[in-house]
């Protein structure tokens, strides 16, 4: 692809099933130019549970669907397709292509003073490691702490976001991270979380800083679309586009539970079922 | 070039005068793996209030003396010299160049909430319009305001940073920023304004996010060098140089006010005079 070519073309958003609107409404905020198409797994989701060949399968099943629609960069917005499928794309693919890990981890980087780090996310996640090389790549001299936080995510979809029930669950998990006094920032590793940042943080006191990937993945996706020449010209409101490969009726309710504040993000938008 | 090609070769970073060394000293610790090789251009400092045609000779002379040592990548640590020269030396250079402005702008969007943005810098970079040409190709929404505050740099070079001369003349100056009331993000657009950041944030109030472009910019040098695949692989500390055009006792004297606490920046380092 010849670079400055097609800028106003969308970019692909892949989410194994909600936690990824995270990354998508950030994207539509800080790039209010941009278009999206968003393919959300919600059959087959959650990702964090599977074993990698699955992950990598499902991720680039989706990256085809994407790449027929002429889109100009793809975001993965999901931290377990991420640590699985981004590295194999990423040779793959003539479009760039970012996932949710690498942002995260300079945002941390950038955040902390004394160099200790905590990561918590899905086991897949978690266990493929991917934060502590991504971290380490960068400075091998920090101290890294990592740990599976497998019961936020149903409690998320459960729309459990604050509340004595989602502070006790999140505590009694977080008793488990180690060095936990010690570390000065810690990466939500999964796109679901920053649902809960609120409940996390008054649980894990004010002095230490949380870093939403959700967040920096647009900023950074900010910066790869300007290195590439590909960011939008045009200046009117783009009309996204929502897929879904499990039932639209479910994804409308799991979306409204979790983003109750932010329905205005589907407005104006195409919302459909796809077959993978 | 190749991507992937000289990996370990240095990044170069090119200042006017000495404020760039905030962008150098956050680059050594958010890339502690990487070589820099920094140049001052103390003798003919400060770029701020020179015409645009000047600005670009010298910092191209810049350019060329970095080339001659295999550079991987060119950081311009300058307001003044991004607003000028970044988008011509981007047309003719085959190494990734990244200024100070866009990194800047870029954690101005993430941050904001209401779109209302400040920024100061040197009348240079303010009349350029840099910032907020940078602020709306991404959002033509944001209201942004800006002021040149010609005062800073001279008290910062004379290590005035905190107290009560450095408030009286942070608060008569930012008097003039219009609509300092409804901003909720203010950009330092002039790499010495991070060393006054405690005194602007006191007579702004803590409700006004301050955004460092020297922070940023070391964070998204991060994010284009792994884009270009052009991390360093090596886990060694590096040897920094340092080349000033002026007198090599003037800059360690000021670097020396300015730098109190972070002399250990230079430790190591090869520091030089040289002709451009």
């Amino acid at each position: 692809m010849k670079e400055g070519d097609g800028m106003n073309r969308a970019i692909g958003v892949i989410d194994s099933g909600v936690g990824g609107l995270t990354v998508a409404y950030e994207l539509m905020r800080q790039l209010p130019n941009e278009q999206m198409i968003y393919v959300g797994d919600t059959l087959r989701c959650p990702y964090g549970p599977r074993p990698a060949h699955e992950v990598k399968q499902f991720t680039t099943e989706i990256v085809r669907f994407l790449l027929k629609k002429d889109i100009k960069m793809i975001v993965i917005a999901c931290n377990t397709a991420t640590a699985f499928a981004l590295e194999d794309l990423k040779k793959e693919l003539d479009i760039p292509i970012l996932g949710v890990i690498q942002p995260g981890a300079r945002a941390a980087i950038k955040s902390t003073i004394n160099n200790k780090i905590g990561v918590i996310g899905t086991e897949g996640t978690i266990y493929s490691q991917a934060y502590v090389k991504a971290l380490k790549q960068i400075n091998y001299e920090l101290m890294v702490t990592t740990l599976a936080c497998p019961s936020f995510v149903p409690m998320v979809e459960k729309g459990i976001l604050e509340g004595k029930q989602a502070e006790k669950v999140v505590s009694q998990s977080l008793k488990q991270l180690k060095h936990i006094q010690s570390i000065d920032t810690l990466v939500l590793g999964c796109t679901h979380y920053p649902l809960l940042e609120k409940t996390i943080q008054r649980v894990i006191g004010s002095h230490i800083q949380i870093i939403s990937s959700s967040e920096e993945t647009a900023r950074e996706a900010s910066a790869i679309l300007q290195e590439h020449h590909l960011l939008a010209q045009n200046t009117r409101k783009n009309e996204h586009c929502f897929y879904v490969t499990g039932n639209l009726q479910d994804f409308m309710k799991i979306y409204q539970t979790v983003f109750k504040e932010n329905l205005e993000v589907l407005n104006g938008s195409t919302i459909g079922k796809v077959n993978l």
